[in-house]
């Protein structure tokens, strides 16, 4: 589908198909249907990128508390969306050893516990132990900063995932 | 469920109970989750509230881009959410007859294609005649005027949803 196609959708096929750029926000995605046509899909993403931006601190929060952990209770009972399913079995999520998954599980906890959000990162752009990691390091910041850190990441999925859906002019 | 175990929930169960109290928006929900303890039903309520006029014009399009239509594809294909079920179910939005059908159909894509955005009730508030009655005369509305009047409907079915969930002060 290229941007021509997309700007052609009525807002109802723009949510099917786009509703989940950012993880269970389609209001993102709706919002931003307001503002087609868009000449680029790099200036879609920007528009979606603004929205997010200027929602309140806490709006940045609701958007990470809509994301699963990595290697957490959705991956264990089938309820991930197609989309962290694809990115989180990637990345190997599903297939951590028993003392990665005990260490995933602790560090994920930890992580929540500290910021009260979860753990986000684009798991496409990472390997299991690379995540284990980050998630690690991760811990130890500031709230702001992991807040901050935690949409970054979501923009990076966000790239991905509308890179999948929407063919960019170089490849056109 | 009372306020104080409201207060007491984790983001993650909070956000899977009241996750939809505004349709497919769980990021609001997850967003107010910051604001808490609320000292009642209606603080938390407010919250919503604050938060969703807080949204630029965009995002208040978004939230009601996020809803179904009224006696809609997603009504006749099962896919509704099980709050959407329920209120369209009561509201007689599944025995329409054959007239009634196609002039839901036909009155909703008039006010889809007007606004672009769906046309919201809450339809436990109303019987079918009545809703049929004020699509038709919201078709007639400034886009402006509906939207404001399509947020304050979102508000009046949040409000029922989480009576349904949470015991006010009064049923104590």
């Amino acid at each position: 589908m290229d941007i021509a196609t997309v700007n052609a959708l009525p807002y109802e096929d723009f949510v099917d198909i786009l509703g989940n750029v950012v993880e269970k926000c389609p209001i993102i995605t709706a919002a931003v249907w307001s503002g087609r046509p868009f000449l680029s899909l790099a200036v879609l993403e920007a528009a979606i990128s603004e929205f997010i931006d200027a929602l309140p601190e806490s709006g940045k929060e609701g958007i990470l508390r809509c994301h699963p952990d990595l290697a957490g209770r959705d991956l264990q009972s089938g309820s991930l969306t197609r989309e962290s399913h694809e990115e989180q079995a990637g990345s190997g999520m599903g297939a951590l050893n028993s003392g990665e998954a005990s260490r995933m599980a602790r560090l994920n906890q930890e992580y929540k516990e500290r910021f009260g959000f979860p753990f986000v990162i684009c798991a496409r752009m990472h390997d299991k132990e690379n995540i284990l990691r980050q998630l690690s390091a991760r811990c130890q910041n500031e709230r702001a900063v992991e807040r901050a850190r935690g949409i970054e990441e979501v923009k990076k999925i966000c790239h991905l995932r509308l890179q999948s859906l929407v063919l960019t002019d170089n490849k056109l």
